[in-house]
């Protein structure tokens, strides 16, 4: 049976929620990954070192069986130096939300005024703290991404030495700036390795497709794929994986996320392998996100295999990605 | 108050169904309009003389206590001379489906092979039969109707004497070709008038906004009304009303089409009079179509004044559009 082993994968961008959803969907990346980068953006935010070394011990407990590192990341807001000094050694990023562009994203930044922004940017990059942007303006679904292009653009050019992190891009205008400013870098997700805009409103309209950013068009499918696949040394794997209840999703006005931490690794090399590019997916999954961040995870082996996977109708009520359909991987084993 | 009076207002574009629905969604048709353009996609779709005469008296049966004409369309094929001539006198229109493209479009064209078209084509013009067309190719949702205006503009140079009817356009791209060919006509619906993908997926997905075709971007929102307001005389009112029950709208898998039918007068008087054009609107939702078409609905006066009225929930069990939101105008008297 064929078998492809990946060392320490990393989720570079995850949400665990908290309470109850905390305590289903946690153990499921803890069980496949080595760690990963977990997102601020709960109700409040975490914006203080208080409610942030509560949350990583929150996490921590619902974990108590597997090595996994929660890489924890700050709400962006305006801190000043001395803040930021104090809480650096606790953190690995800080993650930026344009206000009311996704869920719980309502305290996110309302304007990007450079000035304004300056003092707090230019100690993130002093202090080495990388920042992770949610890239949208408020315009239209199809270019919301693009159009936060110049965004990137002005942030790169003022702080040099401050390493952005382009989170989950979905556009070949984004694929297309990791090239053109050093300091600018990209998590892809896995299902905007096979998604477009069709599968969420082409035939159907299908809730378990629906993400923010959306999925967009084919050729945008082929920018991500092109650079994932070579494992371009700025991008890295991480999933926004994004838990609701299947209440929510299955409703009207139905809530943006994908659920796909159970199955990101499987469903990696069933794209990594169609390609013919397994051996590129240690870098894309793993590696570059070592290098980007500076990040040592404690070592964990998981070999996946070539089989038939029925993929679970529910995670505790939490459809996931390919509910109930057969993908052609599994995890066969982990250390 | 303020009001606003129709006559015999017509819906150039109108799913009845059959059966428990068709009783339930005609009567709301009935109610305000004069007569509606019925489409053929029952399952099997309505392609004989027995059929059509029989799916109209099951309509007539619903209505009996309101002067509706429903305006009979037969399901395209290649049909012969023959055939044509003898129900010529029983149709208005024949709707041509590009196979699978929407509900119950299955038994449609698959490919778009002229000369394999042509007798029936000719035929159609020579009986003055106008050819309504479902315009869309199978390729990316937000692509598809534009892609499709080679087809028009196949078919309108191949038979320039045949009245083509560009159903329910969602574009720029098809706006732009109303003035292109002499024999291209359109409908537009009323919540393309109002709608961009942006209310379809741009905040939570929204089922009771999503339809085929997809409502696309602001552009061509602006391009639509730009023809509606003005009421460019190529251009008429076809809802495409598409009841749904509320079960097959608010699950995973929601199935295409938006309610409009008890409330399209209303919001296009909304829309009309926003614009202050509301002088244009008989020509859009009338006498457009009875110039196109060459009919003479029975006589039917639809007074609408200017109060907010909140829109039922659901009718039986079906979701309009804006179910349980105020709209500002509502029908006072129909005589």
């Amino acid at each position: 049976m064929k078998t492809h082993t990946l060392l320490m994968p990393l989720d570079m961008h995850l949400h665990l929620r908290d309470g109850v959803m905390l305590e289903n969907v946690a153990p499921l990346s803890a069980y496949s990954f080595s760690g990963g980068l977990v997102m601020p953006n709960l109700v409040p935010p975490v914006d203080s070192l208080e409610s942030l070394k509560a949350y990583k011990e929150r996490i921590m407990a619902t974990i108590p069986n597997d090595f996994f590192e929660p890489y924890m990341t700050l709400f962006y807001k305006n801190y000043d130096r001395k803040f930021l000094t104090g809480i650096a050694e606790h953190i690995t990023a800080i993650k930026l939300y344009p206000a009311g562009i996704t869920t719980n994203s309502e305290g996110g930044v309302s304007s990007f005024d450079i000035e304004e922004m300056r003092e707090t940017l230019e100690a993130m990059s002093d202090l080495g703290i990388p920042l992770c942007v949610h890239g949208e303006t408020d315009g239209f679904v199809m270019d919301r991404e693009a159009e936060f292009m110049s965004v990137y653009e002005l942030l790169a050019k003022n702080f040099p030495n401050l390493k952005i992190i382009m989170e989950h891009i979905t556009t070949k205008a984004a694929v297309d700036m990791l090239d053109k400013y050093k300091n600018l870098y990209a998590t892809i997700t896995v299902h905007h390795l096979l998604l477009t805009l069709d599968d969420v409103i082409g035939g159907m309209m299908m809730p378990h497709n629906f993400c923010k950013p959306i999925a967009k068009r084919p050729e945008d499918l082929d920018a991500l794929l092109s650079v994932a696949l070579e494992a371009h040394p700025k991008v890295m794997f991480g999933s926004d994986s994004a838990p609701h209840s299947r209440e929510k999703k299955e409703s009207a006005g139905c809530a943006a996320g994908i659920f796909t931490a159970p199955i990101a690794l499987q469903l990696l090399c069933e794209i990594f392998e169609q390609y013919n590019k397994l051996e590129n997916l240690q870098a894309f999954v793993s590696d570059n996100a070592q290098n980007i961040y500076g990040i040592c995870p404690e070592f964990k082996e998981v070999i996946l295999e070539k089989r038939p996977f029925l993929v679970p109708k529910d995670y505790n009520g939490v459809v996931p990605m390919y509910s109930d359909k057969i993908i052609n991987w599994a995890i066969q084993s982990i250390e």
